[in-house]
């Protein structure tokens, strides 16, 4: 090694040590904000988490480990529904209950459209005014990118800050389209849906696979002249639900109406989320879910971490695409397509 | 080099080229056998498609390769519905009436399931009595073991086979239960859904994601006294199913009843297969179907050996469980967990 690249070692080794100095610094920095609870902290670890920046998500995944062990002691509640069904007037008006009994919420949101119409929910932070400016209550809208995958896996550790941060009661919001329930529902101990009452929409609104995941169906807007057609929906889904097949953790969903506008109906929802808490609590049920969602977790970011690392190698993006093409046209099967990539993947040689 | 070296190695050249010879010619023979309509030909490679052994799924992917350009003129029907509808009643009706008309069916079946209880489905060929012992009739059961993923591609295989085989219609069987309707929609042109009128079970018996996926609509044993609860029920699911918003390919889901014991009803399913068909070829639907339904074979297949390839890495089976027991136990994130596992198989070292 001559004397000049012993200097830049020497350089490196010292900046290097500079950096982890700097970065473990604000690991510190941020992991003590959140644990005492300081909003911007909070909301930093958070953006940091959602950054395409690779030494921002190392960062972030750093602060997620510390917190790991003052996470957990929240109940997390999921809540979707058609667009207009009145989502965040729901969370605005169980909100300010909450608070009101000095309960610290946190409200966050998954809306994998968002990448496309950039930021359709929670974008317009005026839909909860009132909560949004109400000091034990943090308001995080959806990123605005990324794949679902990934959208998903920031939620999920954006809880774990959530709760290290003291809040007590996590609300995950998802818009009622696509699969953005079903992720909602894996990360989330009680899955409340919000539904409408009105012509047709009993069979339309919502894909029945949403119905057999909620713990509880509420016929929102169920206020002035809606308020016996409300009742009458609300009838409707109650037969519907009995003939779900029983479940493992022996919940039986419970339904009811509500008008979030009104204030009314919001406290018996939130009895019935005490009520399962307690109950599952006390039948282990809680803790499994849990359990079986940190392990369905660590699959699914496996998952995406294997294929983003395959479709980013050079001779699978050079390749693809002609594959795919040969595929399509008949000219090559799946199989020996797939054999083609993985053979390039692999470094192994063909003849 | 030494001299024993160049030895085995001159041997090892000749013994790779006459094993190639021997493979090529198995390869030749089997293809040929196919392509004249050898039906036992068609059955031991569809055998070396299901089989583990790594040396019979090359030599399979050679036949199949060599297949594929006498492949596609079929029209491919997946048949479901709960157990005990009938499926293999009706199928054997359909059977019949197409073989006396000359036409050459292949019935292929899809059941995850049969990897537990060892071949449920189609595994008493006395269920299609004379349909087995036709000469036009090709009848195979389902691998009786293998991943979900792992039977989807081997069934997508043996299609193709049984097109180069000159068999016209081909009929996928699957059992009304969990993922397996969602893989056969994926591989056939038209999805026939079998329903059984009474009580309740418009409502139970079938998820209405699979219904929503349904080209045809039939309620099965609409015979004797059942006849009307049946036309009644028809209309039921007509009603639901006019609900489903329009489809991209214009096509518009026919609903009929049908008993397949006394084969009535049957020649009323041909032709709406048929028109289905014609229509589709001309509007260009059916070849757009099928061109998307390759590319994601490919893009599934290759998920598959990315992942085969993954959990087969010596550290990663070193490794997996402790990761998982952490993850599970909450001392480490999924994300962490995720990252640890990656660096193992990547080779990266970590400090």
């Amino acid at each position: 090694m001559s004397k000049l690249n012993v200097h830049t070692a020497r350089e490196k080794a010292i900046k290097k040590f500079l950096h982890s100095q700097q970065e473990s610094q604000s690991v510190y920095e941020l992991v003590n904000g959140i644990v005492n609870g300081d909003k911007s902290a909070l909301a930093k670890a958070i953006t940091l988490l959602e950054s395409k920046n690779k030494d921002h998500t190392t960062l972030a995944s750093s602060v997620v480990h510390e917190c790991l062990k003052h996470s957990g002691n929240s109940i997390r509640i999921g809540i979707t529904g058609v667009p207009g069904v009145g989502k965040s007037t729901f969370i605005e008006a169980l909100g300010t209950l909450l608070t009101k009994q000095g309960i610290k919420v946190a409200v966050l949101a998954v809306d994998p459209s968002s990448s496309v119409n950039k930021g359709s929910i929670l974008g317009d932070k005026t839909r909860m005014e009132s909560l949004s400016t109400n000091k034990l209550a943090f308001i995080r809208p959806s990123p605005s990118s990324g794949t679902l995958g990934g959208v998903a896996n920031a939620t999920r550790e954006s809880i774990l800050l959530c709760e290290a941060a003291g809040f007590e009661v996590i609300i995950v919001e998802t818009v009622g389209v696509g699969q953005s329930e079903y992720l909602v529902k894996e990360m989330v101990d009680f899955f409340l849906l919000l539904m409408l009452s009105g012509a047709g929409d009993e069979i339309q609104g919502i894909k029945r696979g949403i119905m057999e995941m909620a713990d509880a169906l509420f016929v929102n807007k169920a206020d002035g002249e809606n308020k016996l057609m409300a009742q009458k929906a609300t009838q409707a889904y109650s037969n519907a639900l009995h003939l779900f097949p029983a479940r493992e953790d022996s919940w039986i969903p419970k339904t009811g109406t509500c008008s979030a506008l009104n204030h009314q109906g919001i406290t018996k929802i939130w009895d019935i989320i005490s009520k399962f808490k307690t109950e599952q609590i006390a039948n282990k049920a809680f803790e499994k879910r849990r359990q079986s969602q940190s392990k369905s977790w660590l699959m699914s970011q496996l998952e995406n971490e294997l294929s983003a690392h395959f479709y980013s190698h050079p001779l699978i993006q050079e390749n693809l695409n002609t594959v795919i093409a040969d595929v399509v046209k008949g000219t090559k099967t799946p199989y020996a397509g797939s054999k083609e990539l993985m053979d390039l993947f692999l470094g192994n040689k063909t003849q």
